[in-house]
């Protein structure tokens, strides 16, 4: 098992036809959400944010190929029935029933394809490698690569799947990631230990900056493990989160290289973020780290525009790969040596360190390199 | 004449060698300007800044290919060195010279090579269309198309030429603009005027969304012309930052097409720009319009995450190519005819207009698609 089956008291399954999938997991327990703070929030996503405010949820359904976003009043009733059909299905409470959905912008879900998936899913709910990468493939839209994360405690796991290549943004991009437990936790607790997970991981990726009207992050704990430390399972779930994370940012798209970017000693631990996702986010550095060139002038030009105080002075930056590294800046001098930094940048990974000298706070943010790919991907998408 | 020498008391010169040009412009006046906020401003910056809090300026010298930015403290004596060889080849005094760079971040000048043009370009200054054209040449990086505006009134003109095509965003990117009138102008009313004029064009302009260490927009006025009312003169002003911002963003790094967003009954003005220029800047939005790909709702989406507050159900947008328009959304309801709108994107100008019902706010932003040429320019530039 490699994520959400590897949970006790977790069942999924999931059908792609041509561009449209849906997958179906079973999980009765505590849940908890984080959604898109876009405002033209899809109809899916309110709907889902109302379940989740009960505080448990029996099962999702998640649809791909059409986001139902921007669809209006006949939007959220599609939404709704969507979820009747999976309660109607599942034979639970509609009330318990989660949806989401991603895909284009502006269409109208066709609900006649999705009762005939959901009939065709549920029957097979199973808690099996296969089943877990049927749920996975399901809901992938440009996605290249299948994302599953695992992790394993002494008393309990984490697992999770998402979705998620492109509008990957600060505050969660077209993003779909269902994270499963079986810790025994409180509502409270669990929202808590998501939401900064979320902030620490999934809001720490930037692929293209925009972000999307569909994101939704979603934790359910079934329970069957007892009860665990609250600080062993933030630690588990955010490890499974961060897993999660890394390899939207690997598979954003079009992308060739992951891109690192870690900042220390910054005034706080929010204003590292700000400074590693302005890096992270800037089509300069993006471009330069495509061309294997190492223009760290732009690392440090995009540091510079991060609205974070500190002294030019006194920065240091190193690059790396994952591995070695090797030192651009040092006290505000260059000391960059063009040849090994570019040996540096060949590989499938680059990492930059800035060293603010400007306080304790620190933080991780994780990209990806701007293609020829991606500009490709995105111009002809609708059609 | 098509741009700075069309104004009286305005000479200029330039030489463009290889990566390596240096343009001298003379003109005794009144000065303001407007810099750079990136926190990694670039010693020439700096020296410029010092000298027009004076009030005057007799001359400019910028040079491209190296922009002396991050070079500390040897950047900073480099920068006045510059301004002292101008000041020496034209006979002016040091504190009336300012100084603008462009080109590779991480450099130090090649003051040998500074001293040579200059001593070449000042004997040739002159009032003449080939004056101002190889002084434009001479800063352009990698802009392909020279960037001039001249606008006549009755009694003064102003005209102005500007640099740049990458690292364009709001607050200005990798930017040289300067601007001559023959208006005379106190001081206080010249910066007040250029103020404004650069945050409703320059500030308006987003490429790639990345912002320059070595931005500047600076005006001088001679005087020749004597006093004008400082509404016409301002009104003047903007219209001739507006032309060459639209320069700017036509010529984009890689564009193909012009994108022109305007807000209308946004909260304010602010209010209006701001949503202008998260959807400018969208790479989802510039792919689609590059791919002629009609995808509205990536324009809705960037809308929605703009910070600005409206209701998603009473929008109106609709887009053009600045002849036609086609409706795309009415009230919150799609009525977008695909067809029409497709064939609406095939020219070189794509025009949206989102009507946002939440207040008297009105701007204008621009920009340009984003393309497989943006990424392989930026892919391989530091070699």
């Amino acid at each position: 098992m490699k994520s959400i089956c590897g949970v006790e008291g977790v069942t999924a399954w999931g059908i792609k036809e041509g561009k449209f999938g849906l997958a179906v997991i079973r999980a009765e327990g505590v849940a908890a959400g984080v959604f898109t703070t876009n405002l033209m929030k899809a109809p899916p996503v309110k709907v889902m944010e109302e379940r989740i405010r009960r505080g448990t949820l029996s099962a999702i359904l998640a649809n791909s190929g059409c986001a139902n976003a921007y669809t209006g009043a006949r939007g959220y009733r599609d939404a709704v029935e969507m979820a009747s059909i999976g309660a109607e299905t599942l034979g639970v409470s509609e009330d318990d029933v989660g949806v989401a959905s991603t895909g284009v912008i502006g269409r109208y879900l066709d609900l006649p394809l999705i009762r005939d998936q959901c009939q065709r899913v549920v029957p097979n709910l199973a808690r099996t490698e296969e089943a877990e990468v049927l749920a996975e493939r399901a809901i992938m839209t440009t996605d290249i690569t299948e994302k599953h994360a695992l992790v394993k405690r002494e008393t309990f796991s984490v697992g999770g799947i998402t979705k998620g290549s492109g509008m990957i943004a600060p505050n969660m991009g077209t993003m779909l990631a269902f994270m499963y437990t079986d810790a025994d936790m409180t509502a409270p607790a669990l929202r808590e230990a998501l939401r900064t997970a979320t902030r620490r991981t999934f809001n720490r990726v930037v692929v293209d900056g925009d972000m999307s009207t569909n994101d939704i992050a979603l934790c359910t704990a079934t329970g069957k493990a007892g009860k665990v430390d609250p600080r062993e399972f933030s630690s588990a779930l955010e490890e499974c989160c961060r897993t999660l994370a890394i390899k939207i940012a690997e598979d954003g798209e079009g992308a060739s290289k992951l891109l690192e970017v870690t900042v220390e000693r910054a005034p706080g631990e929010e204003e590292a973020a700000t400074v590693a996702r302005t890096v992270i986010a800037s089509p300069l550095v993006k471009t330069a780290v495509y061309g294997a060139d190492p223009n760290w002038g732009r690392v440090i030009a995009a540091a510079g525009r991060a609205g974070v105080d500190f002294d030019p002075d006194r920065v240091n930056l190193w690059m790396g790969n994952g591995t070695d590294s090797v030192p651009l800046v040092t006290r505000g001098e260059i000391v960059v040596d063009l040849v090994r930094a570019k040996a540096l940048m060949q590989g499938r990974k680059v990492t930059f360190t800035l060293d603010l000298d400007a306080g304790s706070g620190r933080a991780t943010a994780w990209g990806c390199d701007l293609t020829e790919r991606y500009v490709e991907i995105n111009g002809k998408y609708t059609t």
